[in-house]
């Protein structure tokens, strides 16, 4: 698993939480490589209140519909995959549910291969049967 | 501290809610090795359309009760002490409040000594008082 | 960016919810140095039963209205650093919103340059324009 939280505008509809929630996942199978069923996501929303952030830091035009996107997953994906994840991310939620670029800011943070448990007690990304890493941008 | 993040099913009692909590520190006590005073723990509950996760991946026959729990806490713990910690944790919560341990999944995030600060501006963890970092997995 | 997240008690006002975030981010800009516009700040409200933490942990006095700080942010800043942060983010929730030094816990989760895209399906971090990591505490 990567392990996604998504903090969005509260009020949105269920199909648009859902997009937006298979948008990053479509993103992460097809350009960073997980399995299809790798999918655990956590989505959050939050008044306008509490989301405060600035409205054009590095040339960036946010708008109220500012979505951020928070991933945990293991380590060893090169920078170039993650530029082309990024990219695909914002094409699929322009896609659907409609989102502009400028209002999808992601954060990676990555740790180890023992610090996962999806279950049973196992930490099963130490097992042979791990995924492997994807390291090249797919063509 | 380790911070814990417990993200569960809404609709959850307040006895349900401090379970899972008692039963993941006690873990991270007995197992990892941290003082029994070093609990700090957020729980957030979330609808049903606000986590999305596969329902088999890994082999892991997950029901609508997963639970996630997002852990950080300081570098340094072998895998072998982590793994003994994920069985605990699925032995502690299904014995109470009774969680199937296909239903717990958990995630670490490491860190260093200078990225904790327990209050009053101090870095505690850089002091002479910080406690060791347990390395070997209890008899 | 530091993206930071702020976790505290239900029902405080919005003046107070802001001047947190407000203190928080003058001491990123002003110890840490990042740049003014440099703000994403999350706010999440929980009630009483879903923060569970120990009320006297390494000598500090711990009341009801803890504020659980975490923030992601670049790797690269040296310890003492980072403790300069500390000490002036208490300092400025002392002033406002009154927050007691001890009321005050921070956790910080690092990553690398190429971990965040700040919108547009950039990797901001990456360009030459990347803001400069500061290794020293200012005078």
């Amino acid at each position: 698993m990567p392990l996604v939280r998504i903090s969005l505008r509260s009020g949105k509809s269920r199909a648009y939480r859902h997009a937006v929630g298979d948008g990053i996942h479509h993103a992460l199978v097809d350009v960073i490589g997980i399995p299809p069923k790798d999918r655990f996501q956590i989505i959050a929303e939050h008044g306008d209140e509490n989301r405060i952030y600035d409205r054009d830091y590095l040339d960036v035009a946010r708008s109220d519909d500012t979505v951020f996107v928070e991933i945990s997953l293991r380590r060893g994906r090169p920078a170039a995959l993650k530029q082309a994840f990024y990219r695909r991310v914002v094409e699929n939620l322009a896609a659907d549910p409609g989102i502009r670029p400028e209002d999808v800011a992601i954060v990676l943070t990555e740790n180890s291969d023992a610090d996962w448990s999806f279950g049973k007690g196992e930490a099963q990304l130490l097992g042979a049967d791990a995924p492997p890493i994807r390291t090249a941008v797919p063509a």
